[in-house]
């Protein structure tokens, strides 16, 4: 007897994801492959071995949805999504590394430096942060859509956004802090690509400054409740399910949304972040996937 | 009685230098000071300290003097000359590294990490790496332009450029090579950028192909002179003169011309390519300074 497991409706978000997650890693492998011959063997594997690890590619899916929303074809926005996954990457390579967050467990498999050494892993996120560039300038055929995407992707990566939030979160247990202070350090840390993700997106639709505004306030919302997930995972689930060693937060002494507020009001602040991101998409006649997205996130196990 | 000092005669060069590196020290200044208030104040520092270092300025004063060369005023590619001269600070700061080169002295001053601690110099470097992008597309007007500089500079400064000349630099006492090899290696982590700087300068005074072509010759040549250069420097001469330490190339078992070739053969191959650079410009109508730059690079102290 066959027995049939029932028809389990999917929602929007993981309808895309099933379809584009597949583009987005073959368009990443891509770009790795066909390096120019300059590229030493061993730097490529250094690289392809973190941007092609078992990623969620939520930053990617957000710009691909982005443009879809603002109504152009998902897939002409593949060179952004490929750019913010790369400086996803290189991020990830360099917090890792012993002289930062010292961390040789991630997304499950052993961090760059474990595998490559130290001085190799800072060169793959060097090459990766800057191959970024070299991807939308090459790939977008509008000079003046690239040069704008540019723009966003630099400026949400550099010293006053990620940089600059991965620097005051490193320092973050010098000195007593506000959840003012916290917020500001995730805004920066993981917010502000989050919105670069969703802006460059945008851009190459051609979106308008209201769907522009819009999803500023969305991202604003799916990135502070990112954060929130991502400590609340850090506290209470199992390395076995986030890929990476958990409780680290508190060992570190590392200011974090239950440590300010409690678990339950935590969880609150999520709920209302989640509301607020689907609320501010009410502009957009179709965008059930980035809706659906913001409740992934706020519930995913990862 | 009043001793007068005859008066020497300055190359084109130095006239050149001594009017545009203050504004080219200026305009970084105010790049860093002008940083929007989400940087970390240390991390600025930490910025500055590398960026406004006693630098020679040799790659943005040949981007500017691309321009000139080719006819537009060399103010114009200020943001161009900022943008390179931010990579090259970057470069020096994570090749200082102690899981790269392990040096503790550059340009006469303590390196990076060895002021601000290893995670803070990492961060420096990959926020300087990150800016100059920005300040290509945020101070060029043309986004056309823009997004030409950042295609330029990004390969220039990637994968298969200046960092992976740098990672077979580091590896280069792996095995038995050939001067093919080294040259390879110098071509990619040296000439490159300045390959990128000059090319730069050229896009933005809309340079004819043909220019394009002869600067390309241009700095193949003075990028590798740079290195030869470098190399019988770091041999011959002493710490109070080239800010860095010195016979540290043959003490880690670097690759060097003079290694493969004696210290003959290679001050006879620097006036070669010296020569050959000088040539390369016959098509220039004004280019007596970046005639000059070649000698200066050539017979350069430090």
């Amino acid at each position: 007897m066959i027995v049939c497991s029932p028809m389990v409706p999917q929602d929007a978000f993981t309808d895309f994801a099933d379809r584009y997650r597949p583009e987005i890693d073959a368009a990443l492998a891509q770009i790795i492959d066909t390096l120019p011959s300059g590229c030493p063997a061993k730097l490529k594997e250094a690289m392809r071995y973190s941007l092609l690890a078992n990623g969620k590619r939520i930053r990617p899916l957000l710009t691909l949805m982005a443009a879809d929303a603002c109504g152009a074809e998902p897939r002409s926005a593949m060179p952004a999504a490929c750019a913010v996954e790369m400086v996803h990457a290189y991020s990830l390579i360099h917090d890792d590394l012993p002289a930062m967050d010292d961390d040789d467990l991630r997304r499950g498999q052993p961090t760059n430096h474990v595998m490559f050494g130290e001085g190799n892993a800072i060169l793959a996120g060097d090459a990766l942060l800057t191959l970024a560039f070299s991807v939308l300038t090459e790939s977008l055929s509008s000079p003046r859509i690239a040069a704008e995407c540019v723009k966003i992707l630099a400026s949400a990566a550099g010293p006053f956004g990620m940089v600059g939030g991965q620097f005051d979160d490193m320092h973050a247990q010098d000195g007593a802090h506000t959840i003012a202070h916290l917020e500001s350090i995730d805004t920066r840390k993981t917010g502000a690509l989050i919105e670069a993700a969703l802006l460059m997106g945008a851009v190459i639709a051609e979106a308008s400054e209201g769907q522009m505004d819009s999803l500023k306030q969305y991202a604003h919302a799916i990135g502070l409740a990112f954060q929130i997930r991502d400590d609340l995972l850090d506290l209470v689930s199992h390395a076995s399910d986030t890929g990476k060693k958990v409780g680290k937060d508190k060992d570190q002494g590392k200011l974090t949304y239950p440590g300010f507020l409690g678990i339950d009001v935590s969880k609150r602040r999520l709920a209302e972040l989640t509301e607020k991101a689907t609320q501010s998409l009410s502009l957009f006649a179709a965008a059930d996937h980035l809706k659906d997205i913001a409740r992934y996130i706020a519930e995913r196990r990862q």
